[in-house]
Protein backbone atom coordinates (compact mmCIF):
# COMPACT_ATOMS: atom_id res chain seq x y z
CA UNK A 1 0.00 0.00 0.00
CA UNK A 2 1.53 3.26 -1.26
CA UNK A 3 1.62 6.40 1.40
CA UNK A 4 -0.87 8.33 0.09
CA UNK A 5 -3.04 4.89 0.08
CA UNK A 6 -2.49 4.61 3.70
CA UNK A 7 -2.91 8.43 4.26
CA UNK A 8 -6.19 8.29 3.45
CA UNK A 9 -7.03 4.94 5.01
CA UNK A 10 -6.13 6.24 8.58
CA UNK A 11 -8.49 9.77 7.54
CA UNK A 12 -10.84 7.69 6.29
CA UNK A 13 -11.21 5.80 9.77
CA UNK A 14 -10.58 9.12 11.62
CA UNK A 15 -14.40 10.13 9.78
CA UNK A 16 -16.76 8.98 12.80
CA UNK A 17 -19.30 9.53 10.13
CA UNK A 18 -18.31 6.67 7.89
CA UNK A 19 -18.71 3.96 10.82
CA UNK A 20 -21.99 5.74 11.74
CA UNK A 21 -23.06 4.62 8.26
CA UNK A 22 -21.18 1.67 7.78
CA UNK A 23 -19.31 2.57 4.57
CA UNK A 24 -16.27 1.26 3.51
CA UNK A 25 -13.29 2.32 1.46
CA UNK A 26 -13.32 -0.11 -1.34
CA UNK A 27 -10.44 1.47 -3.44
CA UNK A 28 -8.12 4.28 -3.67
CA UNK A 29 -6.49 4.85 -7.53
CA UNK A 30 -4.30 7.55 -8.63
CA UNK A 31 -7.09 10.41 -8.98
CA UNK A 32 -10.42 7.81 -8.68
CA UNK A 33 -11.65 6.49 -5.12
CA UNK A 34 -14.26 4.57 -4.39
CA UNK A 35 -16.57 3.57 -1.27
CA UNK A 36 -19.02 1.28 -0.74
CA UNK A 37 -22.25 1.54 1.78
CA UNK A 38 -24.58 -1.05 2.62
CA UNK A 39 -28.64 -0.75 3.24
CA UNK A 40 -29.38 -0.34 6.32
CA UNK A 41 -32.53 0.63 7.73
CA UNK A 42 -31.26 3.85 9.82
CA UNK A 43 -30.81 5.88 6.92
CA UNK A 44 -33.29 6.53 5.27
CA UNK A 45 -35.59 9.09 4.14
CA UNK A 46 -40.08 8.64 4.52
CA UNK A 47 -40.33 6.79 1.34
CA UNK A 48 -38.10 4.13 2.35
CA UNK A 49 -35.59 4.84 0.06
CA UNK A 50 -31.54 6.08 1.32
CA UNK A 51 -31.55 9.50 2.20
CA UNK A 52 -29.93 11.88 -0.13
CA UNK A 53 -27.52 13.34 2.27
CA UNK A 54 -25.76 9.77 2.93
CA UNK A 55 -25.87 9.33 -0.75
CA UNK A 56 -23.79 13.00 -0.44
CA UNK A 57 -21.84 11.49 2.26
CA UNK A 58 -19.85 9.07 0.26
CA UNK A 59 -19.67 10.76 -2.83
CA UNK A 60 -18.41 13.79 -1.14
CA UNK A 61 -16.06 11.35 0.39
CA UNK A 62 -15.34 9.41 -2.83
CA UNK A 63 -14.53 13.34 -4.50
CA UNK A 64 -12.50 14.43 -1.56
CA UNK A 65 -10.32 11.93 -1.32
CA UNK A 66 -9.63 11.24 -5.24
CA UNK A 67 -8.80 15.13 -4.87
CA UNK A 68 -6.36 14.01 -1.89
CA UNK A 69 -4.18 12.11 -4.18
CA UNK A 70 -3.53 14.66 -6.53
CA UNK A 71 -2.10 17.03 -4.12
CA UNK A 72 1.25 17.37 -2.08
CA UNK A 73 2.23 15.46 0.90
CA UNK A 74 1.06 17.35 4.06
CA UNK A 75 -1.94 18.64 2.45
CA UNK A 76 -5.22 18.45 4.05
CA UNK A 77 -8.71 18.50 1.65
CA UNK A 78 -11.93 20.40 2.00
CA UNK A 79 -14.99 20.63 0.63
CA UNK A 80 -15.79 23.92 -0.71
CA UNK A 81 -18.93 23.43 -2.20
CA UNK A 82 -20.83 20.19 -4.48
CA UNK A 83 -24.33 19.81 -6.59
CA UNK A 84 -25.40 16.42 -6.46
CA UNK A 85 -28.41 15.30 -9.03
CA UNK A 86 -30.57 12.45 -7.67
CA UNK A 87 -31.11 10.82 -10.93
CA UNK A 88 -33.02 7.48 -9.37
CA UNK A 89 -34.71 6.17 -6.11
CA UNK A 90 -31.98 5.13 -3.85
CA UNK A 91 -33.18 1.39 -3.74
CA UNK A 92 -30.35 -1.05 -3.72
CA UNK A 93 -28.49 -3.73 -1.66
CA UNK A 94 -25.07 -1.92 -1.81
CA UNK A 95 -24.39 1.53 -3.24
CA UNK A 96 -20.93 2.31 -4.30
CA UNK A 97 -19.56 6.27 -5.16
CA UNK A 98 -17.01 6.55 -7.59
CA UNK A 99 -15.06 10.06 -7.24
CA UNK A 100 -12.89 11.39 -9.88
CA UNK A 101 -10.23 14.26 -10.68
CA UNK A 102 -11.22 16.22 -13.49
CA UNK A 103 -8.60 18.95 -12.85
CA UNK A 104 -6.45 19.78 -10.41
CA UNK A 105 -4.85 23.17 -9.62
CA UNK A 106 -2.56 24.60 -6.89
CA UNK A 107 -5.65 25.59 -4.75
CA UNK A 108 -8.74 24.07 -6.23
CA UNK A 109 -9.39 20.85 -7.39
CA UNK A 110 -12.61 19.68 -9.60
CA UNK A 111 -13.97 16.13 -9.20
CA UNK A 112 -17.34 14.59 -10.75
CA UNK A 113 -18.51 11.71 -9.07
CA UNK A 114 -21.38 9.12 -9.40
CA UNK A 115 -23.31 6.48 -7.26
CA UNK A 116 -24.51 3.17 -8.17
CA UNK A 117 -27.31 1.16 -6.83
CA UNK A 118 -26.48 -2.56 -6.84
CA UNK A 119 -29.02 -5.06 -6.39
CA UNK A 120 -28.25 -8.74 -7.42
CA UNK A 121 -26.94 -8.72 -11.04
CA UNK A 122 -28.20 -5.28 -11.84
CA UNK A 123 -27.16 -1.89 -11.39
CA UNK A 124 -28.01 1.90 -11.86
CA UNK A 125 -26.44 4.51 -11.74
CA UNK A 126 -28.44 7.11 -8.85
CA UNK A 127 -26.81 10.23 -8.02
CA UNK A 128 -23.95 12.54 -9.96
CA UNK A 129 -21.92 14.85 -8.53
CA UNK A 130 -19.89 17.84 -9.22
CA UNK A 131 -17.84 18.99 -6.63
CA UNK A 132 -15.15 21.82 -5.70
CA UNK A 133 -12.32 20.85 -3.57
CA UNK A 134 -10.03 22.99 -2.23
CA UNK A 135 -6.57 21.99 -1.61
CA UNK A 136 -5.35 23.54 2.48
CA UNK A 137 -1.57 24.05 3.45
CA UNK A 138 -1.80 22.20 6.99
CA UNK B 1 -51.05 22.09 15.07
CA UNK B 2 -52.44 22.35 11.04
CA UNK B 3 -52.77 19.67 8.56
CA UNK B 4 -49.40 20.44 6.80
CA UNK B 5 -47.69 20.77 10.39
CA UNK B 6 -49.10 17.12 11.17
CA UNK B 7 -47.77 15.79 8.04
CA UNK B 8 -44.68 17.31 7.85
CA UNK B 9 -44.10 15.70 11.39
CA UNK B 10 -45.13 12.18 10.94
CA UNK B 11 -42.87 12.09 7.82
CA UNK B 12 -40.12 13.81 9.67
CA UNK B 13 -40.36 10.86 12.22
CA UNK B 14 -40.71 8.26 9.24
CA UNK B 15 -37.23 9.26 8.58
CA UNK B 16 -34.97 6.81 9.88
CA UNK B 17 -31.79 9.06 9.28
CA UNK B 18 -33.24 11.75 11.23
CA UNK B 19 -33.47 9.62 14.24
CA UNK B 20 -29.52 8.17 13.51
CA UNK B 21 -28.20 11.91 13.66
CA UNK B 22 -30.62 12.84 16.49
CA UNK B 23 -32.31 15.82 14.69
CA UNK B 24 -35.28 17.27 15.46
CA UNK B 25 -38.01 19.30 13.86
CA UNK B 26 -38.42 22.45 15.39
CA UNK B 27 -40.15 24.75 12.75
CA UNK B 28 -42.90 24.54 9.80
CA UNK B 29 -43.83 27.80 8.23
CA UNK B 30 -45.78 28.56 5.30
CA UNK B 31 -42.91 28.28 3.28
CA UNK B 32 -40.14 28.09 5.45
CA UNK B 33 -38.92 24.95 7.81
CA UNK B 34 -36.15 24.82 10.53
CA UNK B 35 -34.34 21.46 11.55
CA UNK B 36 -31.94 21.14 14.78
CA UNK B 37 -28.63 18.79 15.30
CA UNK B 38 -26.98 19.01 18.04
CA UNK B 39 -23.31 18.44 17.59
CA UNK B 40 -22.18 14.53 18.17
CA UNK B 41 -19.12 12.85 18.00
CA UNK B 42 -20.54 9.78 15.90
CA UNK B 43 -21.59 12.25 12.60
CA UNK B 44 -17.73 13.89 12.35
CA UNK B 45 -15.15 14.05 9.48
CA UNK B 46 -11.32 13.35 9.82
CA UNK B 47 -10.94 16.95 11.34
CA UNK B 48 -13.66 16.90 13.94
CA UNK B 49 -16.12 19.14 12.27
CA UNK B 50 -19.64 18.00 11.45
CA UNK B 51 -19.35 16.09 7.69
CA UNK B 52 -20.58 18.17 4.79
CA UNK B 53 -23.20 14.97 4.50
CA UNK B 54 -24.88 15.62 7.50
CA UNK B 55 -24.68 19.47 7.23
CA UNK B 56 -26.48 18.65 3.74
CA UNK B 57 -28.90 16.05 5.07
CA UNK B 58 -30.41 18.53 7.54
CA UNK B 59 -30.90 21.54 5.20
CA UNK B 60 -31.43 19.09 1.94
CA UNK B 61 -34.91 18.39 4.40
CA UNK B 62 -35.53 21.68 5.57
CA UNK B 63 -35.52 22.45 2.18
CA UNK B 64 -38.03 19.70 0.70
CA UNK B 65 -40.20 20.11 3.85
CA UNK B 66 -40.29 24.08 3.18
CA UNK B 67 -41.36 22.76 -0.25
CA UNK B 68 -43.64 20.53 0.80
CA UNK B 69 -46.02 23.51 2.66
CA UNK B 70 -46.55 24.79 -1.16
CA UNK B 71 -48.12 21.80 -2.64
CA UNK B 72 -51.13 20.70 -3.28
CA UNK B 73 -52.60 18.20 -0.25
CA UNK B 74 -51.56 14.39 -0.47
CA UNK B 75 -48.39 15.22 -2.76
CA UNK B 76 -44.91 13.66 -1.96
CA UNK B 77 -41.61 15.98 -2.29
CA UNK B 78 -38.53 14.59 -3.65
CA UNK B 79 -35.05 16.63 -4.00
CA UNK B 80 -33.96 16.58 -7.57
CA UNK B 81 -30.64 17.96 -6.88
CA UNK B 82 -29.23 20.52 -4.73
CA UNK B 83 -25.95 22.66 -4.52
CA UNK B 84 -24.15 23.57 -1.31
CA UNK B 85 -21.74 25.81 -0.32
CA UNK B 86 -19.61 24.85 2.74
CA UNK B 87 -18.22 28.50 4.07
CA UNK B 88 -16.86 28.29 7.52
CA UNK B 89 -16.03 25.24 9.89
CA UNK B 90 -18.85 23.23 10.99
CA UNK B 91 -18.08 23.54 14.50
CA UNK B 92 -20.77 24.14 17.34
CA UNK B 93 -22.41 22.86 20.08
CA UNK B 94 -25.96 23.04 17.75
CA UNK B 95 -26.93 23.55 14.16
CA UNK B 96 -30.07 24.41 12.95
CA UNK B 97 -31.24 24.81 9.17
CA UNK B 98 -33.52 26.74 7.69
CA UNK B 99 -35.07 26.23 4.13
CA UNK B 100 -37.27 28.77 2.63
CA UNK B 101 -38.86 28.35 -0.56
CA UNK B 102 -37.98 30.88 -3.57
CA UNK B 103 -40.62 30.17 -6.43
CA UNK B 104 -42.95 27.21 -6.16
CA UNK B 105 -44.16 26.17 -9.66
CA UNK B 106 -46.38 23.20 -10.31
CA UNK B 107 -44.18 20.46 -10.84
CA UNK B 108 -40.67 22.02 -9.71
CA UNK B 109 -39.86 24.22 -6.21
CA UNK B 110 -37.02 25.75 -5.71
CA UNK B 111 -35.70 26.26 -2.25
CA UNK B 112 -32.64 28.26 -0.35
CA UNK B 113 -31.23 27.45 2.70
CA UNK B 114 -28.46 27.86 5.19
CA UNK B 115 -27.28 26.08 8.23
CA UNK B 116 -26.25 28.57 11.31
CA UNK B 117 -23.80 26.98 14.21
CA UNK B 118 -24.61 28.14 17.85
CA UNK B 119 -21.65 28.05 20.58
CA UNK B 120 -22.85 29.78 23.81
CA UNK B 121 -24.02 33.19 22.53
CA UNK B 122 -22.74 33.29 19.08
CA UNK B 123 -24.07 32.33 15.56
CA UNK B 124 -22.13 31.93 12.06
CA UNK B 125 -23.31 30.59 9.62
CA UNK B 126 -21.66 27.80 8.16
CA UNK B 127 -23.39 26.48 4.57
CA UNK B 128 -25.50 27.64 1.69
CA UNK B 129 -27.93 25.43 -0.46
CA UNK B 130 -29.78 26.04 -3.78
CA UNK B 131 -32.04 23.11 -4.41
CA UNK B 132 -34.95 22.10 -6.39
CA UNK B 133 -37.22 20.01 -5.26
CA UNK B 134 -40.09 18.00 -7.50
CA UNK B 135 -43.63 17.71 -7.01
CA UNK B 136 -44.30 14.02 -7.66
CA UNK B 137 -48.02 12.66 -7.52
CA UNK B 138 -49.16 10.05 -4.96
CA UNK C 1 -17.20 58.17 -6.15
CA UNK C 2 -15.19 55.50 -4.05
CA UNK C 3 -11.99 53.75 -5.39
CA UNK C 4 -13.71 50.55 -5.51
CA UNK C 5 -16.39 52.27 -7.74
CA UNK C 6 -14.13 53.54 -10.18
CA UNK C 7 -12.13 49.87 -10.46
CA UNK C 8 -15.38 48.49 -11.16
CA UNK C 9 -16.47 50.49 -13.60
CA UNK C 10 -13.31 50.67 -15.26
CA UNK C 11 -13.13 46.91 -15.38
CA UNK C 12 -17.10 46.55 -16.16
CA UNK C 13 -15.75 48.93 -18.64
CA UNK C 14 -13.76 46.40 -20.28
CA UNK C 15 -15.51 43.26 -21.06
CA UNK C 16 -16.07 43.69 -24.30
CA UNK C 17 -19.50 40.97 -23.79
CA UNK C 18 -21.16 43.55 -21.63
CA UNK C 19 -21.18 46.45 -24.82
CA UNK C 20 -22.28 43.26 -27.06
CA UNK C 21 -24.91 42.77 -24.74
CA UNK C 22 -26.25 46.29 -23.88
CA UNK C 23 -25.54 46.19 -20.43
CA UNK C 24 -25.03 48.60 -17.44
CA UNK C 25 -23.46 48.76 -14.13
CA UNK C 26 -26.14 51.01 -12.21
CA UNK C 27 -25.32 50.24 -8.58
CA UNK C 28 -21.98 49.50 -6.81
CA UNK C 29 -22.42 49.04 -2.90
CA UNK C 30 -20.41 47.36 -0.57
CA UNK C 31 -21.20 43.97 -0.67
CA UNK C 32 -23.63 44.31 -3.40
CA UNK C 33 -23.44 45.25 -7.42
CA UNK C 34 -26.53 45.67 -9.84
CA UNK C 35 -26.41 45.40 -13.68
CA UNK C 36 -28.96 46.21 -16.01
CA UNK C 37 -29.64 44.58 -19.45
CA UNK C 38 -32.69 45.84 -21.54
CA UNK C 39 -34.47 43.32 -23.74
CA UNK C 40 -32.85 42.71 -27.17
CA UNK C 41 -33.83 41.21 -30.29
CA UNK C 42 -30.28 39.92 -31.00
CA UNK C 43 -30.02 37.69 -26.95
CA UNK C 44 -32.89 35.33 -27.47
CA UNK C 45 -33.33 31.44 -27.14
CA UNK C 46 -35.60 29.30 -29.69
CA UNK C 47 -39.04 30.43 -27.83
CA UNK C 48 -37.93 34.30 -27.65
CA UNK C 49 -36.98 34.40 -24.20
CA UNK C 50 -33.85 35.99 -22.80
CA UNK C 51 -31.15 33.02 -23.25
CA UNK C 52 -30.38 31.77 -19.89
CA UNK C 53 -26.38 32.27 -21.38
CA UNK C 54 -27.37 36.06 -21.63
CA UNK C 55 -29.20 36.02 -18.08
CA UNK C 56 -26.39 33.89 -16.68
CA UNK C 57 -23.81 36.80 -17.83
CA UNK C 58 -25.05 39.80 -16.21
CA UNK C 59 -25.35 37.94 -12.69
CA UNK C 60 -21.98 36.72 -12.58
CA UNK C 61 -20.47 39.71 -13.23
CA UNK C 62 -22.69 41.23 -10.52
CA UNK C 63 -22.15 38.48 -8.08
CA UNK C 64 -18.10 38.51 -9.43
CA UNK C 65 -18.06 42.62 -9.07
CA UNK C 66 -19.73 42.26 -5.45
CA UNK C 67 -16.97 40.35 -4.39
CA UNK C 68 -14.22 42.23 -5.39
CA UNK C 69 -16.06 44.90 -3.34
CA UNK C 70 -14.76 43.10 -0.06
CA UNK C 71 -11.51 42.71 -1.43
CA UNK C 72 -8.03 43.61 -1.24
CA UNK C 73 -7.25 46.85 -3.34
CA UNK C 74 -5.22 45.49 -6.21
CA UNK C 75 -6.82 41.55 -6.21
CA UNK C 76 -8.54 40.29 -8.95
CA UNK C 77 -11.77 38.70 -8.77
CA UNK C 78 -12.39 35.00 -11.33
CA UNK C 79 -15.62 32.89 -11.01
CA UNK C 80 -14.25 29.48 -9.56
CA UNK C 81 -18.08 27.97 -10.23
CA UNK C 82 -22.55 29.18 -10.33
CA UNK C 83 -25.13 27.48 -9.81
CA UNK C 84 -28.34 29.13 -11.67
CA UNK C 85 -31.95 28.29 -11.31
CA UNK C 86 -34.09 29.62 -13.56
CA UNK C 87 -37.72 29.69 -12.39
CA UNK C 88 -39.77 31.68 -14.80
CA UNK C 89 -39.19 32.84 -18.46
CA UNK C 90 -37.31 35.60 -18.92
CA UNK C 91 -39.91 37.94 -20.94
CA UNK C 92 -39.64 41.48 -20.19
CA UNK C 93 -38.91 45.20 -21.20
CA UNK C 94 -35.36 45.55 -18.92
CA UNK C 95 -33.63 42.76 -16.38
CA UNK C 96 -31.86 43.45 -13.20
CA UNK C 97 -29.17 41.53 -11.79
CA UNK C 98 -28.27 42.00 -8.32
CA UNK C 99 -25.53 39.97 -6.95
CA UNK C 100 -24.99 39.90 -3.16
CA UNK C 101 -21.87 38.55 -0.89
CA UNK C 102 -22.84 36.12 1.87
CA UNK C 103 -18.93 35.68 3.19
CA UNK C 104 -16.14 36.67 2.21
CA UNK C 105 -13.08 34.29 2.89
CA UNK C 106 -9.34 34.71 1.95
CA UNK C 107 -9.05 33.14 -0.69
CA UNK C 108 -13.12 32.38 -1.96
CA UNK C 109 -16.34 34.52 -1.71
CA UNK C 110 -19.29 32.97 -1.79
CA UNK C 111 -22.44 35.38 -3.25
CA UNK C 112 -26.38 34.84 -4.24
CA UNK C 113 -27.51 36.36 -6.97
CA UNK C 114 -30.87 37.34 -8.39
CA UNK C 115 -32.19 38.41 -11.67
CA UNK C 116 -35.33 40.45 -12.13
CA UNK C 117 -37.67 41.31 -15.04
CA UNK C 118 -39.34 44.04 -14.97
CA UNK C 119 -42.30 44.92 -17.62
CA UNK C 120 -44.28 48.38 -16.84
CA UNK C 121 -44.86 48.23 -13.07
CA UNK C 122 -44.83 44.57 -12.69
CA UNK C 123 -41.90 42.57 -11.48
CA UNK C 124 -40.56 39.20 -11.31
CA UNK C 125 -37.73 36.99 -10.39
CA UNK C 126 -36.48 34.93 -13.09
CA UNK C 127 -33.39 33.55 -12.09
CA UNK C 128 -31.35 32.55 -8.75
CA UNK C 129 -27.39 31.79 -8.84
CA UNK C 130 -25.44 30.82 -5.73
CA UNK C 131 -21.48 31.52 -6.89
CA UNK C 132 -17.93 30.77 -5.87
CA UNK C 133 -15.53 33.67 -6.46
CA UNK C 134 -11.70 33.12 -6.31
CA UNK C 135 -9.47 35.78 -4.94
CA UNK C 136 -6.80 36.26 -7.45
CA UNK C 137 -3.45 37.80 -6.26
CA UNK C 138 -1.99 39.93 -9.26
CA UNK D 1 -30.41 14.51 -42.16
CA UNK D 2 -32.84 12.71 -39.34
CA UNK D 3 -35.65 14.32 -37.91
CA UNK D 4 -34.31 15.26 -34.29
CA UNK D 5 -31.25 16.70 -36.25
CA UNK D 6 -33.39 18.81 -38.77
CA UNK D 7 -35.33 19.81 -35.65
CA UNK D 8 -32.61 20.85 -33.26
CA UNK D 9 -30.95 22.77 -36.67
CA UNK D 10 -33.95 24.62 -36.62
CA UNK D 11 -34.33 25.69 -33.04
CA UNK D 12 -30.33 26.56 -32.88
CA UNK D 13 -31.16 28.92 -35.99
CA UNK D 14 -34.29 30.21 -34.61
CA UNK D 15 -31.96 31.09 -31.22
CA UNK D 16 -30.19 34.74 -32.26
CA UNK D 17 -28.04 34.65 -29.47
CA UNK D 18 -25.82 31.87 -31.09
CA UNK D 19 -25.82 34.18 -34.32
CA UNK D 20 -24.84 37.20 -32.38
CA UNK D 21 -21.85 34.90 -30.56
CA UNK D 22 -20.40 33.28 -33.99
CA UNK D 23 -21.65 30.16 -32.58
CA UNK D 24 -21.98 27.05 -35.11
CA UNK D 25 -24.15 23.33 -34.61
CA UNK D 26 -21.43 20.86 -35.41
CA UNK D 27 -22.81 17.80 -34.56
CA UNK D 28 -26.37 16.19 -33.48
CA UNK D 29 -26.15 12.47 -31.73
CA UNK D 30 -28.58 10.37 -29.87
CA UNK D 31 -27.87 12.25 -26.60
CA UNK D 32 -24.67 14.27 -27.69
CA UNK D 33 -24.43 17.59 -29.40
CA UNK D 34 -21.51 20.04 -30.15
CA UNK D 35 -21.39 23.51 -30.67
CA UNK D 36 -18.17 25.21 -31.98
CA UNK D 37 -17.79 29.31 -31.28
CA UNK D 38 -14.87 30.80 -32.19
CA UNK D 39 -12.57 33.45 -30.41
CA UNK D 40 -14.17 36.88 -30.72
CA UNK D 41 -13.08 40.39 -28.95
CA UNK D 42 -16.66 41.15 -28.59
CA UNK D 43 -17.37 38.45 -26.00
CA UNK D 44 -14.73 38.90 -23.42
CA UNK D 45 -14.50 39.73 -19.72
CA UNK D 46 -11.94 41.87 -18.39
CA UNK D 47 -8.51 40.16 -18.34
CA UNK D 48 -9.06 39.01 -22.30
CA UNK D 49 -10.60 35.71 -21.66
CA UNK D 50 -13.66 34.09 -22.98
CA UNK D 51 -16.70 35.45 -20.60
CA UNK D 52 -18.02 32.81 -18.02
CA UNK D 53 -21.77 33.53 -19.64
CA UNK D 54 -20.71 32.88 -23.26
CA UNK D 55 -19.18 29.64 -22.35
CA UNK D 56 -22.07 28.61 -20.32
CA UNK D 57 -24.37 29.76 -23.52
CA UNK D 58 -23.08 27.53 -25.44
CA UNK D 59 -22.73 24.19 -23.00
CA UNK D 60 -26.16 25.08 -22.04
CA UNK D 61 -27.43 25.13 -25.42
CA UNK D 62 -25.21 21.51 -25.97
CA UNK D 63 -27.15 20.13 -22.75
CA UNK D 64 -30.55 21.15 -23.93
CA UNK D 65 -30.39 19.87 -27.39
CA UNK D 66 -28.59 16.60 -26.00
CA UNK D 67 -31.65 16.27 -24.17
CA UNK D 68 -33.80 17.29 -26.94
CA UNK D 69 -32.44 13.92 -28.55
CA UNK D 70 -34.01 12.04 -26.00
CA UNK D 71 -37.77 13.44 -25.84
CA UNK D 72 -40.40 12.87 -27.62
CA UNK D 73 -40.95 14.16 -30.91
CA UNK D 74 -42.74 17.68 -30.39
CA UNK D 75 -42.04 18.17 -26.87
CA UNK D 76 -39.29 21.51 -26.38
CA UNK D 77 -36.66 21.73 -24.10
CA UNK D 78 -36.41 24.52 -20.90
CA UNK D 79 -33.31 24.56 -18.49
CA UNK D 80 -34.11 23.82 -15.20
CA UNK D 81 -30.50 24.55 -13.78
CA UNK D 82 -27.20 24.36 -14.68
CA UNK D 83 -24.25 24.36 -11.94
CA UNK D 84 -20.74 25.22 -14.34
CA UNK D 85 -17.26 24.85 -13.41
CA UNK D 86 -14.45 27.10 -14.43
CA UNK D 87 -11.13 25.53 -14.93
CA UNK D 88 -9.07 27.32 -16.91
CA UNK D 89 -8.72 30.28 -18.64
CA UNK D 90 -10.89 30.50 -21.57
CA UNK D 91 -8.06 31.51 -24.16
CA UNK D 92 -8.03 29.54 -27.71
CA UNK D 93 -8.37 29.72 -31.04
CA UNK D 94 -11.95 28.27 -30.98
CA UNK D 95 -14.00 26.14 -28.34
CA UNK D 96 -16.22 23.24 -28.86
CA UNK D 97 -19.14 22.79 -26.19
CA UNK D 98 -19.73 18.71 -25.93
CA UNK D 99 -23.25 18.26 -23.68
CA UNK D 100 -23.83 14.45 -23.07
CA UNK D 101 -27.45 12.82 -21.59
CA UNK D 102 -26.40 10.79 -18.70
CA UNK D 103 -30.23 9.70 -17.88
CA UNK D 104 -33.18 10.70 -18.88
CA UNK D 105 -36.34 10.75 -17.38
CA UNK D 106 -40.61 11.39 -18.03
CA UNK D 107 -39.63 14.81 -16.97
CA UNK D 108 -36.31 15.68 -16.29
CA UNK D 109 -33.31 15.01 -17.95
CA UNK D 110 -29.84 14.86 -16.68
CA UNK D 111 -26.73 16.04 -18.76
CA UNK D 112 -22.85 16.60 -18.23
CA UNK D 113 -21.17 19.39 -20.42
CA UNK D 114 -17.70 20.42 -20.97
CA UNK D 115 -15.49 23.05 -23.14
CA UNK D 116 -12.24 22.46 -25.04
CA UNK D 117 -10.24 25.23 -25.85
CA UNK D 118 -8.53 24.76 -29.28
CA UNK D 119 -5.27 26.59 -29.73
CA UNK D 120 -3.02 25.14 -32.86
CA UNK D 121 -2.69 21.07 -32.21
CA UNK D 122 -2.85 21.34 -28.35
CA UNK D 123 -6.58 21.03 -26.38
CA UNK D 124 -7.41 21.96 -23.15
CA UNK D 125 -10.92 21.97 -21.17
CA UNK D 126 -11.78 24.81 -20.12
CA UNK D 127 -14.91 24.26 -18.07
CA UNK D 128 -17.74 21.67 -17.16
CA UNK D 129 -21.43 21.92 -16.50
CA UNK D 130 -23.70 19.50 -14.66
CA UNK D 131 -26.97 20.75 -15.85
CA UNK D 132 -31.12 19.40 -15.53
CA UNK D 133 -33.64 20.11 -18.52
CA UNK D 134 -37.44 19.85 -18.10
CA UNK D 135 -39.26 18.15 -20.72
CA UNK D 136 -41.86 20.55 -21.88
CA UNK D 137 -45.44 19.00 -23.88
CA UNK D 138 -46.09 21.76 -25.93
Amino acid sequence: MSQIQQRIEASFHAQSLMATLGARLISVLDGEVQIELPFSETLLQQQGYLHAGVITSIVDNACGYAALTKMPAGDEVVTAEFKTNFVRPALGERFVATGKVETAGRMLTVCRGEVVAFTGETSKVIALMQATMVNVKV
